[in-house]
């Protein structure tokens, strides 16, 4: 099983990335291919001690920016690290693809060089921590304005990942909404309640809010504006309550010392809450494998995204979701 | 200044809303009409020793109960405590409302009895905890569909409301969306950009999930449907976070004393996210007073609530959110 790795991306630099890279090669055994500018590459490896590991590196003359526009660098950098990333796939070169680059790129070029499932819009679906096992939050952020059958498309790609991934039976997918009543919510979340209600999926019903964290089901289905806003005010919260904490016990050294080992529970949630924890976040829908990372992720987090990729191309679980869709006709529907 | 409590919404009984209204009467002595079951409140008023404080009973035959239809509510039940409640309002023997029952049906009555002010979508404001001061997140779940002149709307009201209550000049109006750049986020936030960006407020742009509590801004609009899964989520995170803290420390006793102490300090973290323990939210753009509580309410909250009501009443308001929407046309803006 070989990913490619998008070498240039992030915003931490090259050095980083190959660490990470190192590390997934030398743990996981996985054979990477570090895409981006050669002689560059070609350093950081030899610093890191990398060269008798299972990684190799294919030259791309150009870097996407953070703050470029997908469509211009779609159009403009034909030899991004990103692209050239996707074309190794499409090659058969390798089988999955990480980056921490532009996100918003990197959703572009995947869709534009792997190509979607037929019907179906990709979705970025994240795990967070909960009381009980971690959910899958999706979408976080692929589909700002979404159809109803868009979020039941979403049900039916977070299920079948957590049925490979996570390894359970029958995942329970809930819809976010304002209420418990399928009759509470938009216009929007109303309909593709109804879908979903009449779906074959185990569907639980609406979740609100308040139940994101409390583990009830194992998926929750969102718009990309609504779970890409869920996912960073958790992060921001977390943050929050680690200053007021601070703010509540400063001068008191008993407290201090129990604020130690409180901090580092909230900075084990937080690194928790954030999804480069996990290994990134896995864009669905697209014809093969392809995981996004944050722009500030550890090689750590590179390390676990590599696995995850590993993990899902040896499940096959692109293949395994396209067999899936192709033979239903209510995603399609046109409410 | 005479505030009329819905004395039979809630989910806790009227014992606790007529201890909130004793409370109120006695420390902010206002005076308080108790709406409801005229019998049962006398026995309970009598009951907290309140006879000689500034409350009296107006008698309502009917309850509007927490799951029922906001319509069926309005049609059926022409004497539920809620409507006589907003009734005393209309008639001048009251100057404002608070109820912590069926917020749905306290919407829909006070928009029907109180009437909005011309063209503009009433909306609930809650104040939040923040890194710095308070924030105000307006809409928190009167409008779960809006337009992009709605959030110009929830802005400006928003904004006049900061000023007048937490007498804060020229507040920071914030648009949530999912980056910071105003060509991010879906078709309704981008466009309120442009509104509100060419309005005479003070416009700091998007802010983000994870800036809602770092109180940069004083003002954050969007739409109810995300204001209020935004809302519970952090209500429901914070109860994770203490959970998540209790395992961590399990069996440490200098951690367990340290725990005690965090515990507070989220507990504390917990009530400020609650918004009842602001005093409720107050409902912007109907033509009067009008405070909604939680239906889990304790009576400290529904003194707050009383006393919020008593202060944006004596402020007037609502005339003046009126005055300022009257002579500008950008809120009618149909896009």
């Amino acid at each position: 099983m070989t990913i490619a790795l998008d070498a240039m991306g992030g915003d931490k630099g090259p050095s980083i990335l190959v660490q990470g890279a190192v590390e997934a090669a030398r743990e996981l055994g996985t054979e990477i291919i570090l895409v981006g500018k050669e002689s560059l590459l070609e350093e950081e490896l030899a610093r890191v001690d990398g060269k008798d590991l299972p990684i190799s590196i294919k030259n791309a003359s150009q870097v996407v920016e953070m703050a470029e526009s997908p469509s211009d660098a779609l159009r403009k950098k034909k030899d991004s690290s990103v692209r050239v990333a996707f074309d190794l796939v499409k090659e058969g070169r390798a089988q999955g693809v990480v980056s921490a680059g532009n996100s918003g790129a990197t959703l572009a070029t995947a869709m534009f060089i792997l190509g979607r499932i037929k019907g179906v819009r990709p979705a970025i679906a994240t795990l967070v921590p909960t009381l009980k096992d971690p959910s899958l939050i999706i979408d976080v952020g692929a589909n700002v304005d979404c159809k109803p059958h868009h979020l039941l498309q979403f049900g039916i790609m977070g299920s079948l990942f957590v049925k490979e991934f996570l390894k359970k039976e029958s995942p329970k997918i809930g819809l976010l909404s304002i209420g418990e009543e399928g009759s509470k919510g938009n216009q929007q979340v109303k309909k593709a309640y109804d879908l979903l209600a009449s779906s074959n999926l185990n569907f639980f019903g609406n979740v609100e809010g308040r139940d994101v964290f409390r583990g009830e089901v194992d998926v929750i289905v969102c718009d990309g504006f609504v779970g890409n806003i869920c996912l960073k005010l958790s992060e921001g919260l977390a943050e929050t309550v680690i200053a007021m904490l601070k703010n509540e016990i400063e001068g008191n050294w008993l407290a201090i010392m129990g604020y130690g080992l409180a901090k580092k529970a909230f900075t084990r949630f937080r690194k928790r809450v954030d999804y480069a924890e996990y290994g990134g976040a896995p864009l669905l829908g697209v014809k093969g494998t392809a995981i996004i990372c944050h722009g500030s992720s550890e090689p750590k987090a590179v390390k676990n995204a590599i696995g995850v990729a590993h993990n899902l191309a040896s499940l096959n679980l692109a293949d395994k979701l396209e067999a899936s869709m192709s033979n239903r006709k209510d995603i399609l529907r046109i409410i």
